[in-house]
């Protein structure tokens, strides 16, 4: 079974706003059987809404279509698909009742576009939306069921959860189709490739290998196709093994997870806590790690120490090592991380201090040279990186090499002794 | 002249990674006057590669390509351009030679399949890649231009500004666009659509305005299409004027830019520093402000503490507070926020405590409280929010709610005396 995601919205097109309701669906679609064919955006135009419906019918057994329900603008979305599935629309007495009772409880007068959300396709099953005004509908049209959802992130997510994905299990037609992520760390994607190139060479033709790099990180992701998913799980598994054997300390995890959660998990398990000291990633790290649920039980918190006097203050860096080596030298960035271990209390800390540009360079301190310290139980490590101009690649590269080094040291102070 | 844009990459339609290219490239189109008709990403497979350029080629006059050109996978889609161009493959010397240059410098041996990232077509004109080794290509092809560069965003931004607007902005046929996005705060998006329905209501068909809500935020976008552009400039100028004198406090910018890029002119203006003093956004805040260049000219530094030993080291919250009123409160936020402007030394704090989710929650104090404070030089703002479920989306909406209660403050502490 093939599916097709439609998104509509001038918004897009313009390159506003981001699309990340479709990479979310087509992952929720991959774990259940059904594959993504296509993905389009088209404007809020009537005419460009009917072409991408007709195509996409033609290529697809399932659409999915997001956007164009918000109150403002559901006119052209909701008439254009009356035209398209041939059907009137009727105002649904339950979505006016929540519609009504969101406005209640916030004390705000209603409006007739408001009560209008309320309307829906006569064809359509309603797919109720607790978390908006805009509701979901699912039509039957041709033998092809059609998903129409708003595109607000959070009101999609919740509508294919609840009411979406559980209908799509029902499906019959669904091809088994098992991915398994690798990831590994400190080798680049040509190199990678000619390491593991008779492995690649060995897989049979409906298991593919795909490298997908990110600065500092390639996930290598294994797809099998077309046969019972639990074979599937098991014939990647095998290739997995082999790669996991040949990577060495290359291999970072067989899951596609992140470097914040490795270190999550591993720090909880044996009850660590980290500090953070960042001046050029200016919290970014800290960011990272307090995304992830849980992170509580390992972060005591961190500084965002921009000022040198808040290095000083803050993380206890001596004024005679700033004046001597300045900012962004190993001597300041070892005192960042070993003063933020000791006044934060923690078994770890980062630290983090580069220049990321586009200003403040010198011949000397180029934009990009960024130092790097982790203070361990036993140790201090320091490595100094000289990444490029770009001011949001240095911050991304800075935080993934800061975190992959504290990885290490995590790993070898841990496996040392088998104690700490 | 309309263009589309097709993005090559399984990684994409298993929802792996997420397209920020086009909204990029959209951007880039659009300002020179180039609108996008559609987007379609399609996977690393010859048949939907010719497919999607095929249905491209007849609805628009330009078309730029992504994706698909990185070392493992360059085979593929370079074999499926030669096909549909109809054309072979030819090394260029200067590509190779700078992918040489490159493994040079970094001291890595070089393979045949980096060598083989300097094949082009025949009939293209190579788009330096100065960035990276896959070279982008130019392409005509029944009249029409076809740009095609690698998936990798910076290296794609690179041939894109150097490359390939100087040529576009040569090119006939572009009709006149002209966007000018206004910010609105504090408002919901229906109320503002029918504050400002008679000044939509009395917009010429060639302007459209269209509202593009995020959590905290409405912008407010007016397109004008099809005239000379300075012509549109005066027009949707006019219209702006309008709307700003009807939203009053709701108005926030009339240039679309973000909420922490208002705050940094503000206060860089004044010479005014600021501080964070992070609980729940974990760094979120600071990591918006240092995204922005030149943010240390206003910004100290700030504190992500995680733990209430943090809070009194850091900050200076009294034990009895914390005991009393606990973490999340009125009275911790306001000495934190207190605290991070006496500590760091600076004009402003912002300081935000709260339950993200998913775990925290009491009855008292649900997931989703959050507790703001902002410390000014006369005086400190406290406000409790009652968000929703879901971590990321509590931890955007309070680090927006934050910034907007600082820009508040900073508007009338400004305005009231016209000194500060």
């Amino acid at each position: 079974m093939q599916a097709e995601i439609i998104t509509i919205g001038d918004e897009i097109l313009i390159g506003q706003i981001i699309d990340t309701n479709s990479a979310w669906i087509a992952q929720q679609l991959n774990a259940i059987g059904i594959r993504v064919k296509q993905i389009s955006s088209v404007a809020d135009d009537p005419a460009d809404i009917l072409v991408a419906l007709t195509l996409a019918s033609g290529r697809a057994d399932l659409i999915l279509v997001t956007g164009g329900l918000g109150p403002t603008k559901d006119d052209v979305t909701k008439q254009t698909l009356s035209r398209y599935f041939d059907c009137g629309l009727r105002r649904a007495p339950e979505v006016l009742a929540h519609v009504e009772s969101i406005f209640q409880k916030s004390n705000r007068p209603m409006l007739e576009i408001n009560r209008r959300q309320a309307d829906v396709l006569d064809k359509s099953e309603v797919l109720f939306n607790e978390m908006g005004t805009a509701p979901g509908m699912w039509v039957m049209h041709h033998q092809k069921p059609y998903v129409i959802m708003p595109g607000v992130p959070f009101e999609m997510k919740h509508i294919m959860q609840e009411r979406v994905l559980p209908r799509l299990r029902n499906l019959e037609g669904r091809i088994p189709v098992w991915h398994h992520t690798v990831l590994t760390a400190g080798i680049g994607e040509s190199f990678l490739a000619e390491k593991i190139a008779d492995i690649e060479a060995a897989l049979p033709s409906h298991i593919h290998l795909a490298y997908l790099p990110k600065p500092g990180i390639v996930r290598l992701r294994l797809t099998a196709i077309g046969k019972n998913q639990e074979e599937l799980k098991l014939e990647t598994q095998a290739f997995v093994n082999q790669l996991k054997e040949r990577l060495g300390e290359h291999f970072l995890s067989d899951t596609d997870t992140t470097l914040e959660n490795l270190i999550l998990d591993f720090m909880k398990q044996r009850q660590l806590l980290l500090a953070t000291a960042e001046s050029c990633t200016g919290g970014s790290i800290a960011r990272r790690i307090t995304s992830l649920p849980g992170s509580s039980s390992i972060f005591e918190g961190g500084a965002v120490t921009y000022s040198n006097a808040m290095k000083q203050t803050v993380l206890g860096v001596m004024p005679e090592t700033l004046d001597r080596y300045g900012a962004v030298s190993e001597e300041t960035v070892r005192e960042m991380a070993t003063g933020a271990q000791a006044n934060f209390r923690t078994d770890y800390a980062i630290a983090v201090s580069g220049i990321a540009g586009p200003d403040g360079g010198t011949p000397e301190k180029p934009v990009g040279l960024v130092w790097i310290a982790v203070a361990g139980k036993k140790r201090v490590i320091t490595r100094k990186h000289l990444f490029g101009q770009d001011r949001a690649v240095n911050i991304e590269r800075s935080s993934t090499a800061a975190l992959w080094m504290l990885w290490q040291l995590l790993y070898t102070e841990t496996n040392a002794n088998g104690t700490v």
